[in-house]
């Protein structure tokens, strides 16, 4: 518990958001800046290894989803490296022309699909979240999943949807944001052929800290990206005129690796040496489980849980319904409980197992009762909206 | 000159690769990590307005470069900016079919024009240097250039080559990476359609920091860029299953900004608040000028200088070749002189005129006249190469 700098007395329950700052991440920082860049300068590039900081981090990430870290990459936002892994399977199956999308799924992987089927003239077709392999005929080329729903908290079964989807010929895709360092994954095991993920959220990289994408081994000498830049290149350095793609996952680098955010992100992951994915996940069941049973004890009826009760369908998030759920959640910031809201009438809270605890669990409710019984939610300060994942 | 820190005696002519740390840069990103990531967590994506940031920096950039900040969006590496900007150029003109690029400009450019054209379905045509306009006829959709070539340290005309492009029906692109902030530039007067910059080079925005694009006003409402992400639509936060590109450059914007970088970036450019472009144009010649004819008569006939001698037709940087420009370099540096090395045999000195003096130009020819003198170059240790830009 001690191994993030988090206020006494606050109940944080947004890490599905925005991961609080682990201890000896400001430290590691600030060296990278006053020394590294500072007195080492350009030479720094090679003296600091900052080449290597992707495949570091990278190292890091691979045993929380069931890889190996020279199938990683890491350097640009969720988005661009969505946009990367999308068009690089619709090259994959250029006989197909379906991109299937969930369409409750977060906004910028239906975005991001809508923007390669319009570049590539391919087809963005949307699922049933309840039963997305319904959608997965002949002519899909990719089907594209979050593995836990931003809004809900339910889990896809990655292991079945993969190879159903797979039987018809599709590629499938998993963005891992909301699952990555709170839930179990395994790619391999489910023989998942690409994902994407972000590393601000359970990871604790920091504020728009950059995002992994993984490429299965069997694809990669096939896979090509087309954000062919030059840190992508079989000898970057030589400063040749042609593009020549470096093998393996490299090839879906572009610019310059961002350093600073780079940095932060390696020294927030030490944490998790101290952790095993089945600890994490056993103590994220027990918070959830008592949240749900909680709000369902002390307050009766006044909430949806939208989440799923069955473990095997549950994230690590509890989601709840309120016509008033945006007055709910500043009522609760107001008393130092900090969730979030999702348009139109929910209320999240994450519970990550790093340092989230059951007291956090009870005084969250305690105070949730609070602020439904003295109808806090109702304040008219809490007219206007807005919110950040 | 006390704007940044820099060790007494050492002299830097790399900023054209890795601009060094700003003063006050170090203290900012310990705020951002410490106070507004640690204490503010989730609640300063309002209370400390990074969703601001691209649009604050793009202020402090734009009257460098001869525009206005909301013209502007950072946020993504310069590979990827080009990327957006290359399709969304070929997209303006869809009834042209060739994208024309110099052959010896910084590599990435030519690679990411070519992966736009493999994935467009279009032609990149190589242009001569000493003429680029030459291979604009009625098929070519964009001319890319970039206006300081990063080898030779010489400069396009600008205003000439747009104009003479645009009358062809092509569209201009200028990669400023080695021109912001050292050299003036003009997009307005010049009348270009697209433009990308780095920001770690001449603006000092530390390694990896984030590139800025830009695109002209006419050409904003028909414009769009191809990773459509979250972040450039109307109403990210409404949720929508539907991508609405929101007005403006904004559309540009893909993921989730980079708070530490961006915020190491904005601190960064605050050394520009002192000065105007002119001025720093008037010093880099005079250093570049001093640098030169130093070189010319305490080495005669040892280097060829590659970088223009006309002022209209150079950067801020003196390339010099040699046979054995590699352990120049090394041999310098090991004489607190901090250049770099170019593939095969070019030595370049970078002249920031933010912070590099006449009294920098003279010390640099001193010990460049040791090396010679001794033959420090032929040391074997400097027989191994590898260089960073």
């Amino acid at each position: 518990m001690s191994s993030f700098e988090l206020a006494d007395g606050l109940v944080y329950l947004n890490g599905n958001s925005l991961g609080p700052l682990p201890r000896g991440v400001a430290e590691r920082v600030q060296d990278v800046v006053s020394r590294e860049w500072g007195e080492g300068l350009i030479r720094s590039w090679n003296d600091a290894h900052w080449m290597e900081l992707s495949r570091r981090i990278a190292d890091r990430i691979a045993p929380l989803i069931g890889v190996h870290g020279r199938d990683l990459h890491l350097g640009d936002s969720t988005s661009v490296s969505l946009f990367k892994t999308t068009v690089a399977a619709a090259r994959l199956r250029p006989d197909r022309k379906i991109i299937v999308v969930e369409p409750s799924t977060f906004p910028t992987d239906g975005y991001i699909a809508a923007g390669v089927a319009d570049l590539m003239g391919l087809e963005l077709r949307w699922c049933d979240p309840a039963d997305p392999l319904a959608a997965v005929d002949d002519d899909v080329a990719l089907l594209s999943l979050t593995h836990v729903d931003f809004r809900t908290g339910a889990m896809f079964d990655m292991d079945t949807i993969t190879g159903e989807a797979q039987a018809r010929g599709a590629l499938v895709q998993w963005d891992l944001c909301h699952s990555t360092g709170a839930v179990p994954v395994d790619l391999t095991a489910a023989g998942a052929d690409l994902a994407v993920g972000c590393t601000y959220k359970y990871l604790n990289g920091g504020p728009g800290s950059p995002a992994f994408l993984w490429v299965a081994p069997e694809h990669q000498a096939a896979a090509r990206q087309p954000i062919t830049g030059w840190m992508g290149h079989a000898e970057p350095f030589a400063m040749a005129r042609d593009y020549v793609a470096v093998d393996g996952v490299g090839s879906f680098a572009s610019g310059t690796p961002p350093v600073l955010a780079l940095s932060a992100l390696e020294a927030a992951l030490e944490v998790f040496d101290e952790v095993s994915v089945p600890e994490l996940r056993s103590r994220s069941l027990e918070l959830t489980d008592l949240f749900m049973d909680l709000v369902e004890q002390r307050l009766p009826g006044v909430f949806e849980i939208v989440t799923p009760r069955e473990h095997e369908r549950r994230g690590s998030q509890v989601s709840l319904r309120h016509p008033s759920a945006y007055g709910v959640v500043q009522a609760l910031i107001a008393r130092d409980v900090i969730g979030d809201f999702r348009d139109p009438d929910v209320a999240r809270f994450g519970f990550a197992p790093l340092y989230n605890t059951t007291d956090d669990v009870r005084l969250a409710v305690e105070r949730l009762e609070a602020v439904i019984g003295n109808e806090e939610y109702a304040d008219p300060a809490y007219s206007s909206r807005n919110a950040v994942t």
